[in-house]
Parts: C-alpha cells; structure tokens; sequence
C-alpha cells in the first residue's frame, strides 16, 4: 500500500511547496492529489485558461520525487458560470435555489453546466493526459455528497424526459405506479411533478413509485456526468481513472454499481474511527471491481491510524491517501490542526509522525498480505435501501441493518467478506446473506436459484421481493419460493398469521440441489445473522 | 349496526369484483362505500365523462346483494383542472405551493375549482341520485384533513372579502381587535395578510385577533362549501348525505357544529384502538344531530375488533363501514396487509375473520342495545380550542384536556355522555361540565344561567369567559359571576392573589335558584373532575 | 434610583388617564415612557399628523407631577409605508419576506423607510425637544429584536457596498478571506451573495468570513441608522438620549459599543428573575459609558421585585422603569394580568403593592450607594462571540461561558465586576479576565501587553488570538505570547501535544514587567475561574 495525500498548490504560496514537498517525502509519502477544486483557478474567465501554477505543481513534485494524481475541478463551478447560466444553480427541496458560495452548486441535467464542464476537462487530458508525472486521474469530488436531489426547474425537465425514455407512454406509467390512486392520472409527461416535500399541516407525500423513480434518476444523472467525464479523458491519458465516493452515511444516493461500472479502479473517502466501518468498507471497494481500490482521502487526525493502515493494506488498499497535508485556515472547512498533518503554524501534527513510523517499517512496494476470504457474501441493493427510506408505512434502516447487523455479524479481522453490488458477482460464494431484498427483479431471482441449485446457502429475510422495481407490491409471491422453498400457500411467508406472531426467528428453511435457502424474520439480530453464518442452520 | 365497507371498483380489475362482494357478503357486509377519489376516471378531461366503470360496479354489488354508498370525488381535483387553472392549488404556512400528486389540492376559495366540484356532484346525482342501490352519499373526504390554512392569494382575497363582511368598515375591526398595539392599524381590507408564521430570529407571530378569525375562515369556507354540494345533491336525491369528518388528534379545524347542521346523519372516521377515544367519538357523533351516526371508515386492522364494534353498536353507530376492504399496493398509502380484510394477494386477514364471526352472531337488523344516558354533558367549543392552540403567553391544549381529563372523568363503558357543541343542546343535561371555555358570547351566558336556575350543576373552570370571540380580553367581568355566583368583586376569579396560590382547587361553588354553579382551577385533573361529577361538590 | 412606568396613552381612552397617573404617583412613579410604537398614531397617511393625543398625554402625565420619557416610533413602520415602499420589508433566512403583522418590519438599509423614519423623528423632535416634561428620549425599541439579519435584495446591495468600502477592491477580499477555497473567487462585489442557510441535503454552510462580515454589517446598519436619530433629535433637544437594548440571550448580535458610543447614557431591557444575570448587565451597562444607566423596561411581575431593585440601585441604576403599567388585552402580548402593575380590569397586582411598599421607604432622590469596585474586570468582544457561532468544526457558546462561568465567578452581591468592550476601557483594573478572545487586532494586543507590563494581571484562555478580524486562523504566534510570556515554541500554546493533553489546566503563566499574564484550558470551569480571581495563580 502506497502513500499519498491530498494537497492544495493553489491555496499556498509557491515558495512553501519545497518544504511541504520534503517533509511528505520524509514521511514516506509517494503522491499528492492535487486541483480537486481549482476550475476559478485554472480558468479565470470562461475560455481563459491559466496552467502555469499547476505546470510548476506538477514539475515542483516530480522533482521532490512525487508523483501526482490530478482531479477535475468540476464539483466548484466558477462565478462567472452560474452568473451567466443561472439556471445552473440547483434548488433544494424546500424550492430555495442554491448560490454560489459552497461547493456542488451544479445541476446535472444542465446542459450548459456539463458542456463546460467537459471543456475543461478535456483541456486537461490534452495538457496532463500523456504527463509521466501524473499516475492516475480523480473525476470531480464526492458526486451527490451535498446535493443529492434537485428540485429546480431544468431538473424537473430532465426527469420527464427520463420517464418518457423509460415508460414509452403515460399509459403504461399510469399503469405501472397505480396512479388511479388519488385521481393522480397524468394525462402527459410533462404534468409530472418532482417529489419535494408536501407543504401540509398534516401526514401527505409524494408517490412512493415517484419517489423511487426519482432517485433512480438522481443517481443516474450524476453516473452519466462521470461516464462523460471518464469518456473524455480516456482520449487523451492511458493512466487509471478513478472517482471519490463517500460513505453511506454521508448519503447512499449514488448506485455505486453504476458509478464505477466505467472506472479503472474504485475511489472512497473514509472517515472513521470504528474498525468494522472501515473494513465494510474496504471489502465492499474491492468487491465492486473485484481488484485492490484506492483510498482518495482518509481522515489524517485518527487516533488509530498505524492500525488502520495496516487494516486497509490487508484488506487490499492499493493507494492511501490521507487528507489533508495542511489545514485551511479559512473557508468552510477552516480549522487549527486536527484534520491534517502539518498544523496551522505549518509544524507537524502527531499523525505526520504516526504516518512517518508506519512508513518506515513497511515495504510499501512489496504486494501486502492479503486477507483470506471468508466465502461469506453480503449483497448491497441502494434501490431497496432506497425503498425503505422512501417508505413511510414501513421505513426500515437498511444501511444500518446490512452493515451493522448483517455484515457485522459476519466480520472477523482476518477474513474478508465479499459485498455483492450485482447478481453477477454471487460466483465464488458459500453462503450468501440477502438482507431487506424488497426489490424483486428476474435477474437476481434467477441468480439466486442457480447459486442454491449449485451449492451456495442463501438466507434471505422475509421481506424477499414483496415489490417490483417500480416500488409496488407483487400480488403474487415469485417462483423462487416454490421452486426452492418449496413454498406452496398463496400468501407471502411473512402475511401467513401464525409465522407473523411466531417466535422461531427462521420462517422457512430447506435444502434445494446440492444447496439450501432460509428465509429469516426481517429482525433477526446480529447473533442471530452470526449463528446462521457459523454453523449453518439446522440440519 | 350494519357492516360496511370501503372499496375501490377503480383500483382493481372488473373480474375481481365478483370475488370481493361474494366474500363481503359471506362476512356479514351489506355496503360498499365507493368512488370516493375518482374524480379523473369518472371526467378524464374537462366535460368528458365515462360512468361504465360506475355504472357496472354499482350494477354489480346490487347483483350480490350489496348496498352503495357514493362519494363525491372533490377531494381529488384532476391534473386538467389545476394545469389549467393553477390558482386552484392552495398553498402551505411556508409559502409553498402544494402540488399535483397527493390529495385535497384544492382552494375552498377558488371560483373554477368550486364550480368544476359543483359540476361533477350535479352529474353524480343526476345519474345515481333517483338509484335505488345507492343508499347514502358521502361528501367529498375528510375536509381539512391535509390542508387545513390556505396561506395563498386567492385565500388571501376570500379573508379580506370575509372580514370585510363580518366588519363592514375597517375602523370597526381596528378598534376591536386593537391594532393600535404596534402601529398596526389598517386603512382598507386588503391591506390585511394571512397569518403565516413569521420567519424572524426570535419570538414574533401573527395578532391573535387575526389568528382566530382567519381559524374561524378557514373552518367556514369548508363547511360551506359542504353545504353547496348537499344542496346541489338534495336537488336528485332522498337518500341520506353524510361526510365523514376526522378525529381531534388529526385536527379539530373544522367546526363540526358548522359542518354537519345540512347532513342528515353525522359520519366519522375512527382509527383508534383506545376504548374511551372510540367513546368519545361515538358520544360526539350521537350527541351532534341528536340520532344514531354512521362510521365511514374504522381501521379493520384494530385488533380488539370486535369488541370495539359492540362499544360502538351500543353507542349508536348505525352503518359501520370498515377501512378498507383491500390494500393499496401503490400510492402514498401503499402497504401489505394489516390495514384491509384482504391482503395483498387477496387472502382474508384475521381482521376479515373477525368481522365475519361478529357478524354472525348478532342481529345486525334488531336495534340495538343503546348505552344508558348519564345526565353528564361536556362542552366542547372549537373555537375555544383555537384560541389556546393560537395562544403565546397561555396556550393550552384544549383537546386533550377536554377529552381525557373531563370526559375521561365522566366516561364509563356503560352510559353514555353528551358531547355539547351549541347553547341550543344543553336540555336533559343535569350536570354539565365546561372545561376551558375563555371565549364569551352572550348566548351561551344566558343558556347557562338558565340551565343553573332550572336545576342544573354548573362546573367551569376558572378561565371561564375571559376574552370575547374576538379573542380580547373582557376588561369587566361578566354578569354570570355575579347573577349565579353571588361574586362582587371586581375582578376575575383567577386574578385574586389568594385564589391564584390555593391549595383548593374549587374556587367558588354556589347554589343558586334550583341548581349550582362551581369555578374549579383550570389545572384540575381526573380524579377531581370525576370528583364533582359523581358526589357534587360540598354541601 | 427614580421609577418610571412604560405607558401607552394611545392604547387607552382618555378619561382613563386621570386614574392611572394618579396610581403612579400613589406607588412613587415618577415618570411615564411613552410612544413606543404609535408611528400609525402620530402620522395615520404619510405627512399627516396627529399630535393632539401626544400633546394631551404629555399635559396630563406633567398636570399629575409625572416626567416623560418619549420614544421614536421607527420600530414600527405604518401600513402605508411598506404598502408604498415594499422594499422597505426584510426577508428572512428561508427567503420569506417578513409582512405587515408584528413589529420591526423594517430594513435598515433601505432609503425610503430611513428617509420616513428621520423625518418622524425630526416632527418629534421640533414638537417636543424643548418640552420641559420631556426629560429623555428612546430611540426605537429593542434594534435588531426580531429581524437580526436581513436577507433581501436591498440587504444585499448593502451589504455589497460595505463590503467594497472595507476592502476597496475585490482581490484583497478573495485574498484576505481564502476564496480560492472551493473556487470561491470573485471577480465583482455584487456577485457576493448573503450568507443565507444553504438548503441542501446535507451539511454545507456559508463562508465563516463572508457570515462574521455579514454580522458585522447588520450590526452596523443597526447602530448607524441609531445615529442618525440621535442626531437628528440633538439638533432640537438637550435631554438625554438612549435607546434600549435587550438582554444577550435574546440576542447579542448589535455590538452595544457601537450601539451606544453616540448615546448620552446607556439604556438596557431586563426580564430575568436571575440575580446574578441582573447583576451581570447591570455592571455591563455602568461599564460601558462609566455612568449611572437606565433600565428602560423591567419586568414587573417578578416575584423578587424589592429585592432586585435595591440590587439595581446599588449597581448604579438612575432611571427605573416597569414594564408596563397596564396589560394589553388584545395583540401579540395580550395577557391577562401577570406582566404590568394594573390587570386586565384595571385593579393592581401585586406588583404595584411591591413597587408601592419599596418607593415608600427609599430616598429616591439621594444618591444611591454604590457597590464596591472589585478590580476585576471581564472582557466582552461582541466579534468573538459572533465566530463562535458561526464556527461548525469549533463552535462554543461564548455568551454562556463569559456570563455563567467567568463573570459568575467573580460575582458577589456586593462589589461590582466591570464588563469591558473595548481596550480602552482596561484602566482601572487589577484583574482583567479576557476568555474566548480568539479574534486578534493590534490595538487590543498592544493595551493587553501595557496592562501586564504596567502591573496587571491578565487571565486568558488558549484560544486568544487565534484568528484575525477576517475570522481567518493565524498561521503565527502574534508577538505578546513572547513578548510577555516568554512563549518560545512556533506553534500555538494549545497546539502542543503535551499541553493538549495536560491535565493542567494553567497552560503557561509568567510575571511579567509589573505584572502576570496566565493562560488557561478553554474549558476552565467557574472554581478554577474564582481560584484565579482570588488567589492569584501559582507564585
């Protein structure tokens, strides 16, 4: 595992990049991310381009032997954009636009938004694309991580457009959400509105078939934006292209199987001081392209550091890059020093030393020790995570119950566990752990079949595909449940009366092929996911 | 009583109709209550109607024995009606306006949206008014439920028209609500802004004066506009109307004395599973129109069921219509199973079996057994309850006090309390309790000097007549004090220093002619509310 | 210590005047404040006045021996004012503009509402400025009560302006305030937005430059806009003038130095039955002009009241005025008795008995004595208050922490602590406690480095001068902490590991010159305060 860390040439003086620059070499330290948020600075006026500090950046870190990945800027759209489009500016859900001021100020269904913002990223794939300096690329920051929904004008536009695509015509859509409910019928695509909150006095809110649709469309508008941008630069660079997501807690609104689906290597910015979080999210990153991953920012100021870098490492962390090197003494993120590893007086904080002896006493060449693998699988679905947030009958948390229980119950330091983000990835699996699967879908039914039939032991909670993807319920239970629970009532596992007050937290259990599936209670606990992973069920 | 039930002809394909009525009818249930949200099936465009789907539902219950209740469907304005006059929408205390894609979108102050309702109830009634099958309608659904203030222009046009009607000229409202406090003093009606929360730092609302009357607005533009579509339904039908008005705890902004003074047959909606909350309603519900009432809808997932349906049997519930036969499986009310007798599938839940043995062993045709009558009568004065919801330095909270600390004091399963709404109810009251009641006005003064003469117990609280409807506080006290309670002093009970700090919580008691008045603390509880009612007060 | 009354002769009819002057004298008032808000009284249509009422409460109050104190109406602009002028209204922090209503719907930098108020004031002022019953004049009432920051159009374009007359040209401002953070930049002063609540998903908050600027300036348009009546009123009377200002948990965001630096004598309102923070404002008042103050509104119904008012006395109090003599019956403030010294029904309440029984037995006229001068003195920096709010990553509640903890520990009933708010203010004391002053500036440093050199002892705490003026972190150790402390290290005393872990809480302390600086934990609790206070530190 390779040391990097974030840097910002542009916010300090040049003649402080040299002493800044040897003391990272000192700590071990072979990289710096830089030009995260600099589009004002590289273009100062809309066509005008100004290289010459990142040209002496990247010569300044070469010659301090460090290598440099480089990020587009296009989470801070400069002024002088959002003054000339105004509709650029995205609108929170309570209808207020949101300004200049902040960061992430963009709309995605924006076209004058993403046709400069590919200008200049192709400026500096024409610039930096062939650079031997510059080992691997950084596409904008964290999409999705203030912004998550747009409620503007040009966003509602994009929506429909995005329904029409989907649905054909209003009919099947009608059809499809039951929007006879309420008299809701729309009569043409364009009547559709975004679901913002309901101004009333009392319980009202939008369409759960809306709702689901519209963060499917958030989502995609963002993993478009980066598809675009990763296009772009592929053109004109040969070096890894990566992204930074962020943890589901900071928000789970981006499908990270479609964000990184066109992505040489899976980015994540982590800050955490809990081991099992960290670890979640290590295996989940490797998970996803089934390839060691890069950490883009990891908080600098953690107690634990050594620990967790060796953690990360094991756990097949290719790139580590700590945010920051130097704290911002202004700003929105201004602080004096516990965030960074240099303080505000530019003297060394305890993790520049933490970093500088973990450094020392590993070969960070060498191919780390790799966790052995626990055969375990957890599946992640964000559109059921989705569906239970958006649900007001039933809201369950689904991160918190996937991760903590789920995952948890199956976590050892030692062996990692798989996280499946596709039906595609099941192969490979023992046991298969299907949390709060509400969403049905023919692929992962299929899939889930063969991986029984062929040996594996899926445990599923009894929630198991009571609604399609447009966020309705099925009205008949799916072949799954006969086919391989042999399942035979009409109803639903968890609708029959006496399992719903049963007190055996297994509804259904039986082997199927060479495998076996178990249905649980949607609250079994986590000694309880950690019995079923261990041992087996009963025989 | 006999059994209904609410279903949705419009939601479900016509092949499963006759499955449902055949197993409606095997439970016992003689009615369905339909067509309540379906406004755009029955007028898909402006002055196209299709009335197939009715026509056929309505043919098809009769077929199986089942009886109809209609609704107006003017609680779900279609999306044509308010593309096309956009005014129609109201909008909420933020400023927002509600849109298209939930329920009760309406404006009770626009022209087109009154006269597009008053439209399609005239087309229902022409249609199914001389029906035999259709034994009853109900108007529209839970009026005020959602949208209880309009904060919009048009509102905002029909307050300044109303108080200009009730005021006749701008010095008159100046000098009754003191507007002079604060320079607030108005030259002409439409100078007058609706009381929406102010968004200030700190403390800072709306005049009480204008709280209240805007409060008293609101609560009569929907009763009006109740009262157009009884009329217009009058013109077709014999049959009773009704509406189905909603629990305190939902809201108790519409003035149910207002309301129901055109229908003839009070109707509830009850989701509860609280013994003396169901009896509360009942008592309410009987006492309003002096005669048995009719439950619209009652959550069938309740699971004291059938004991809830004797209480209410016993209490003068004549049509008990149970909520709902089927789940939703879209729309903003989606969900499984528990709330219908059907679940998603089609199976009976146990609430179906419930109603199914309930039915089976009681004479639903018979009268009914009717719960003795007390002699106890609590008053209840929306208008009241608005002034402390409104109130800053004092508010109160009017309902619950009302409800569980004095009716809660008097109520037993086995005799029934008259809930009092106006002066003109009072009669067979031998004790009569008056919780709250700050508002003065000179007809409820000489009924309850009257009711005390001629031998009834008079129990206020200490607040008793404090302010005048215009929510001012009186600067004399009324006569009442003096003609029944013999008080000579100048000021108000409660404004005596050693009355304020005593320990008794009677702070006068008096007989006077053939009966006796008592004052109590307005802070006392149920055990000295069940005190008074059941020994008197001291000799 | 004379009394005063606040009165409001426009809220009352005339024959009742006699009656209420003449309850005044009996309980030893010897004054009335009057026309607080009665702009829509003294001009009912713009350039149309209506002195007569004025004229006739002044003639009374003085026929029955009472002084008056008049007001400037300005807090309460008339309906036609913001009718005509609309601009004139605020917006508040949601984007909601703030209607005819309430009071204080105003903004400060709009030209036609400060155009109407100065030509109010200036009518006022030639009417009455000679008047020998007048003997001192309010400017409005309580600025920046309600509307604290103000977020409109005509806001904004002042606040633009102010910012271009501070910092002259737009580069010193993106460099001064780090707006190459998150490309930030600007390239003209109007593109600077108001530093309003961003609505977004998740956290994302304004630039701490662009909000410590942006409370600057609303203080700043506050205390100008006072000026400019204070010198309006000089032009027409030689009464003292003064304006109230409000207690700092209602707000501490006017800077009462700038508020009060034109003001004859220092006028504050107090509603608190808490002596030690009676005593706190007290003793900040006597400090800041180093005369006897006013309390302008005292809240009349507490239950302490004699005891207060010998504490106000003795701390310097000259004027003493209840709020208020009679209820308001109708209005926001509406009541029924326990705030004024008459009820609703015009009887006394007990605190017109208290004030009665302690005028009865005090020389109102000698001077009071005075509580003994502690020689400790407590520093209170309005800037340092409004970065703490402002601060996410660092926020601590200066106001709390300066009051209870430090000022508390130096509290006693009989000696006074002085507040001070400005460095020249620091003659006099022994003692100077200056916690939370994390905002540098060179004149403060340099009266800091005198007072120690000269034989003071200075009590500060780690965080001192962290920052700049610009809320900007300080990359080095400005001179005093060598200069006086000997404080060699390049880092800040917090920032060394060894401190920050210390269990210490004196983080360094040395003599001086004459005199002793300490530094303390941020976080020394009000014993560690008092031991300082009283002992000295550590010889």
């Amino acid at each position: 595992m390779k040391l990097a860390t974030a840097y910002y040439p542009d916010y300090h003086p040049q003649e402080e990049w040299s002493r800044d620059f040897r003391l990272m070499r000192e700590a071990g330290i072979e990289c710096i991310r830089i030009a995260e948020f600099a589009w004002a600075k590289m273009e100062p006026e809309e066509g005008v381009y100004d290289w010459g500090w990142l040209d002496d950046s990247i010569r300044a870190a070469e010659a301090h032997g460090l290598a440099v990945m480089l990020c587009t800027p296009t989470a801070t759209p400069p002024v002088w954009l959002t003054e000339r489009y105004p509709d650029i500016l995205p609108v929170g859900k309570n209808g207020r636009t949101i300004a200049h001021g902040a960061r992430q100020q963009r709309c995605y269904s924006s076209d004058p938004y993403k046709e400069r913002s590919l200008r200049i990223v192709e400026e500096m794939g024409k610039r930096y694309g062939g650079d031997p300096a510059v080992i691997g690329w950084q596409i904008d920051n964290e999409f999705g991580g203030e912004t998550k929904y747009d409620y503007g004008e040009v966003s509602k536009k994009g929506f429909q457009a995005y329904l029409e695509a989907e649905f054909g015509d209003i009919c099947a859509l009608n059809e499809r959400w039951g929007t006879a409910f309420w008299s809701q019928t729309y009569q043409r695509f364009d009547q559709i509105q975004l679901p913002a909150p309901i101004d009333c006095d009392v319980m009202m809110w939008p369409h759960p078939s809306l709702e689901l649709a519209f963060r499917r469309f958030s989502s995609k508008v963002m993993t478009d934006f980066h598809r675009s941008q990763v296009e772009m630069l592929r053109r004109y660079t040969k070096a890894p292209i990566t992204t930074n997501a962020f943890m589901f807690n900071w928000g789970d609104n981006v499908d990270w199987s479609k964000l990184f689906d066109c992505s040489d290597v899976v980015g994540i910015d982590i800050y955490s001081s809990d081991e099992e979080e960290i670890a979640f999210y290590a295996d989940a990153c490797r998970s996803l392209l089934d390839r060691p991953f890069w950490v883009m920012e990891y908080g600098s100021g953690s107690a634990a550091l050594p620990a967790e870098m060796d953690l990360m490492r094991a756990r097949g962390c290719e790139w580590f890059s700590l945010f920051k090197f130097r704290v911002f003494p202004w700003g929105q993120e201004q602080e004096v020093a516990h965030g960074a590893l240099l303080g505000v007086t530019g003297h060394p904080r305890p993790g520049y030393d933490a970093v500088k002896s973990w450094a020392a006493v590993r070969d960070v060449s060498a191919a780390p020790p790799q966790a052995e693998a626990s055969g375990v699988g957890v599946y992640y679905d964000f559109e059921c995570a989705w569906a239970y947030q958006i649900s007001k009958a039933d809201p369950v948390d689904y991160f918190k119950y996937v991760h903590r229980t789920v995952y948890g119950s199956a976590y050892s330091r030692d062996a990692s566990v798989k996280v499946l983000f596709e039906p595609g990835a099941i192969a490979g699996i023992r046991t298969l752990l299907l949390p709060l699967q509400i969403l049905h879908d023919d692929a992962l039914e299929r899939a889930l079949i063969d991986f029984v039939k062929g040996g594996g032991h899926l445990v599923a909670t009894s929630d198991l595909f009571r609604r399609n993807r447009d966020n309705v319920y099925l009205s008949a239970v799916p072949a799954i449940f006969s086919e391989v629970l042999g399942w035979s009532d009409g109803r639903f596992i968890d609708d029959v009366p006496e399992l719903e007050t049963s007190a055996d937290p297994v509804l259904a259990d039986r082997a199927c092929g060479l495998g076996r599936m178990t249905v649980v209670r949607r609250d079994l606990d986590r000694e309880g996911w950690a019995a079923l992973t261990r041992e087996g069920v009963r025989a």
